[in-house]
Parts: structure tokens; sequence; C-alpha cells
């Protein structure tokens, strides 16, 4: 429990505009793994359904590991090529967890 | 610019078990329209994919209508059946929104 606690959550909210599947697949699946083994990497959720609407949540041991992940050269790039061909919109929204709970069919 | 800077924003990340759907759906879309209902609601970005995971961010102007959404009888007593029928797991995360931006192929 709480294991969040004190963690920076950052939230991508977005919509693809359905161009270039095959590059933005690549490029989704190369930051997932720049993100997973950046200091201070503490996890992420990730979903985005048929009509391209998606949220990715990423967790970080704090907000200084969180905006170094933000200024990364490579993510910062690929951010860029996002805005020219693969997004309608998008929104970030950083947060600081105050608490966290989690339930699961196994263990009750 | 900065508008959900200092909102409360409360995270749901589940996996659906596939069971159930239609009792499933109307809960949810009661839910999503009771919780618009209520003092202090500030939005909601919601996606489930095919597979049966989602995330539902709600967003909420302080914590106190925050905790109070979690509170409401009709919600804790849907939560309570989402555990017995719906959900294999479910972990929910309350943060304090720090910063945010967003971007639009509409403004660039």
């Amino acid at each position: 429990m709480d294991e969040r606690v004190g963690q920076v959550a950052v939230t991508f909210v977005s919509r693809r505009n359905g161009r270039d599947e095959a590059g933005y697949g690549a490029a989704a699946e190369r930051m997932e793994a720049l993100a997973a083994a950046q200091a201070g990497f503490r996890g992420v959720d990730s979903v985005r359904d048929s009509s391209g609407f998606g949220i990715t949540v990423s967790y970080w041991v704090d907000e200084a590991s969180a905006s170094a992940w933000r200024d990364h050269p490579e993510h910062a790039a690929t951010r860029e090529r996002g805005r020219d061909r693969w997004y309608d919109f998008y929104v970030v929204t950083v947060a600081t967890v105050t608490r966290d709970y989690r339930w699961s069919a196994g263990n009750e």
C-alpha cells in the first residue's frame, strides 16, 4: 500500500491522427524502453483504444527525474516528430501522488 | 495553460474480467454521469482497450471533493459490485497537479 506516495505521475492524454502507424509504433516502443532505462523511473501504465485515444501515466521518484526525462534529447526529438506526424492533440499533466490503493481479485 | 494546476487527479487503472459487459456498461455510464454532477468535478479522461485494460483520470477542484466522490454512497456500492463482478484488479492513485501543458494540431 501507498507505494507511490511522494512519486511524480506524468499523465499523457492524446489522440492519434491514424497516420504512419508503423513509424508511430516503433517510436512508442523505443520511448517506452528508453524511459524505463532512466534514473528515477518507477513504472508506466499505458492504454490506447481503437479510435486512437490514449492515456499513458509514467511514475518518477521525484520532480527532477520527471523533468530530466522531459528534457532527454531523444525524447524531445520524438515529441517534435509526434507533433508533426502522429497526434491530433495531447495534454500533459504532472502531479505529486498523495495516496494510492490497490485491489486484486486474487488477494481477497 | 496551467488550467489544472492545484487540482486533484484521481487515476483509476484497472483490468476488466470480461464478464457481465451489459451490467458493467450501464454502471460505468451511470458513474460517469453521477461524478460529473458532483460539486468540485472538473473533468474526466477515460479509455479502455479491447483487452479490458483501462485508465480513467477524474479531476477535482480539491482533495475534499475527490474524497466526497470516493465516499458517495452510490459510488461506494458500485465499487463493491465492481470487486464482486467486473474487475481482475484496480489501482487508484490520488495526486495533486503541479503543472500541465497542452498541444493541438489546430493551434500551431
